[in-house]
């Protein structure tokens, strides 16, 4: 009798799954001039990250290998960062090129900071999460926009697992409760079809046949009605993607590259990109608000459910077949974190239906 | 010589008894509204408490089944409480009555959320701490009160384990000390005799001999003297109870339930019903202060206490015979938990002398 | 590839040396008037120190025997320390002296307070930490100074391990770094000889040839130049020494005694005697704010490097023939946590040069 629902919810099970061969993105550019350094942790790892005066970056794990002294503490001279307890300097690549006061030379080598492997693409910074290793494995590429679009790059946080952000982030029917004062939530009885297609590394659901949202906004965007097209991505290791459009001229196209920060905190890089009837300087100004207003929502349920399965030590998730794209992805994610590569995984296609 | 007494006072032992196959007060009658929410916590498991639309009192496990997110951040709709992620809806009884979305109906009865038993007497809900459980066994019943007494209900908190709270509150050789400044401290030299009964369930101290109080306020109690009655009592799982009598005018009738809200963390749902020569409306506004000003010393030296036992990693406590009631009740305690049936607890009887 | 650096660091190693069966200072003989308590921790052991109305000063486990409430919030009746909850008195032996309300008197040796052995000595307070021991080993002498000398007693903290704390405070390299802004720190290319002689309990650097600062106060401190003598020194268990002299006039002799709270909080209790050309009332207001200011930049890199340790899960450092007496330091205490003596650590003698 004492064994019953609350020691059985602690299930003791957590969908956290610790990915290490993979690109995760640690820093936008634009937060990182030559001569500073940024202090951030991916995976419960504390990184170091620094530009230098040449404007290359350089990850280094936050200790110093003397006497393991957070290297942020430092500061950057030149092409070094400088250890700030006895000035030990590195460079981008980890190697102890100074050490004051030393008049012997004796294998620098075993002084070397550990090093992890950057790249800078699209205005963000990405680093390798396995240290000392010079991956083949390119990093995910971001979609590009032309002059029609207006751009924005975000980051946002929320305590929540990868896999419960990555899940909130692409499922659909909790937009009428948790979202219920930001979209109109009159009960709808339209029943729409979905397309769901697993690949080795990514799943997509696209949405058929869903109308034209009705609301105001909706009517300025596209006065005459027209197609509503929309899909949902995930990518491995970490990318989330929410395409959208209403008729020939609208289109929201965003992608969140997230960085599991340790278990249960997640930051997202966003990209999104945007175009309308209208410019995109008349578009932004009530875009961003409206979007970092449901993410506060979004971070506020994670949170809770976060905060819900720490305490009950487990998750106890029950299932329905509209939870669409949750437990794709955490299938995914467990394989890459088994180390099994995407051809394992074998290809899925489901059509399925859900009243909206 | 390293293993001396602080390691040996890291004892590891804790006088705590995870009891759940017992009612507990959750809460006040008068906290719950119809269509409200209350959060609680017993023995660490997480609770939400809500009365329905037609008053019915439901407790259930603070996680919704679908993605574990708590149930008290959502509301009550009619009979149901719904979710705030996906709109989910249960009933009293834990059985999801609604899936917002989902056309197939499949298996709801997977769906169930995790059910306590509540029952509603006397102004206190109860509720049974093994889940999905319609127990035989009664709630204890409080005390009744007839018109010429005043009543108070009270909720006070601990951080103490429900050993130490129930010891406490039993206990008469501390209130010279830790109470000293509110009750009157000269040396005495009273002799007391003390009867001491142990029962399957339960465990009773009756004082003979007690000299009336010798302040102001007990010779305008009890002009004329008059005899002292006094009795305390604990019955399992947690309840207190302090018996007072001097003359045949003043009754104070003291009933704590206690609720383990975690191993060292109790509450305390208290009724008191007093009568003395004076009228209720009078006799009030003095007794209460008074009573919150001592409650707030024994929490105070409770908190030191679990403090002290939890940096030591464990209790190390001698005891001599005038600790009364506290070694009994942990004897009760233990073979509760080990789910011992009240009559393999021998009975047992004591007189005893203190000096008070 | 997963099990690389950031897992390697996770050395699990902390130098963290829990040596019991010695004696460290718990207190500075002013803080303690007769008839008070302090509060102290040393080893994670919680302390309460009291003068009684004799001036005796008496150590105890700082939890009553009888319920495990802390003794310091009692107070100090005579010769006694009485506990706030049932009034128990012990006196600085620990035996229990009064059990109030008690008729029988059975036994009390049973309800003796953990003692620990205390010595006052040269304005210190010093305790034994092993409890229930009248030791023959002597505490560790503080040197004395004659009139011509100013004299300061300062109690600072660090969240650093003693190991670590007693080697930054010894530690040569860094002052160019972490106290740059303090020091000069144009770049020397003075070469000096370090000679280095550990003993079975203890290790010592004299640093020859060292030329005399050469900033405004070391001119007015010794204007016609003069030699230099410096010399830092280690004894088991925790005492940092540095002696430092400029010609005939000048001389700062610091003894620092390192009191452990936890394994990552050191207490250090400092003695400082100085003789320059000026007189004492002149220096000590520029002495004490550069002291504290030196020991603040300590405090800091020491709490960097905790967090960092305890955040990788171990320590990984690397050295150099330039990280003088950290080492030793490390050996000393090592031998001394696995209760070998002093004689089976062969005694060491080393010339190095380092530049400064």
């Amino acid at each position: 009798m004492h064994d019953a629902a609350p020691e059985s919810a602690a299930s003791g099970r957590f969908s956290v799954f610790d990915i290490r061969d993979q690109w995760y993105v640690v820093a936008m550019s634009s937060e990182l001039r030559s001569g500073h350094i940024l202090s951030r942790t991916i995976w419960n790892i504390p990184l170091v990250v620094f530009r230098d005066s040449r404007g290359e970056v350089g990850v280094l794990l936050d200790a110093c290998p003397h006497r393991n002294v957070p290297l942020r503490a430092g500061r950057v001279v030149g092409d070094h960062l400088q250890c700030s307890y006895h000035g030990w300097e590195f460079d981008t690549r980890g190697a102890c090129q100074k050490m004051p006061g030393l008049m012997t030379e004796s294998k620098p080598e075993l002084r070397k900071a550990t090093v992890f492997s950057a790249r800078e693409e699209s205005g963000f910074i990405w680093v390798y999460m396995t240290p000392g290793v010079e991956p083949d494995k390119a990093c995910f590429t971001f979609p590009s926009f032309d002059r029609r679009y207006g751009v924005v790059r975000r980051m946002v946080e929320a305590e929540g697992t990868l896999h419960a952000t990555m899940e909130n982030a692409l499922d659909v029917p909790h937009t009428a409760y948790l979202h219920g004062g930001l979209f109109r939530t009159e009960k709808k009885t339209n029943e729409i079809e979905v397309v769901v297609q697993r690949r080795g590394d990514s799943v997509e659901a696209e949405y058929l046949g869903e109308p034209r949202p009705t609301g105001l906004v909706a009517r300025l965007l596209s006065p005459s009605g027209g197609v509503v097209t929309h899909f949902d991505r995930f990518f491995l290791p970490s990318i989330a993607q929410v395409e959208y459009r209403i008729g020939e001229e609208n289109h929201i196209f965003v992608t969140a590259a997230a960085t599991p920060v340790s278990e249960f905190r997640t930051k997202l890089y966003a990209l999104v990109g945007f175009r309308t009837r209208f410019p995109a300087w008349l578009v932004r100004p009530l875009i961003e608000p409206f979007a970092l207003k449901i993410f506060s929502q979004d971070a506020k349920v994670l949170k809770q459910q976060s905060d819900s399965i720490r305490l009950l030590g487990g998750e106890q998730f029950v299932s329905t077949e509209i939870d669409i794209l949750g437990n794709h992805i955490r299938r995914l994610l467990r394989e890459a974190a088994e180390g099994k590569t995407g051809g394992e995984s074998k290809n899925f296609e489901r059509r399925l239906r859900l009243r909206s």
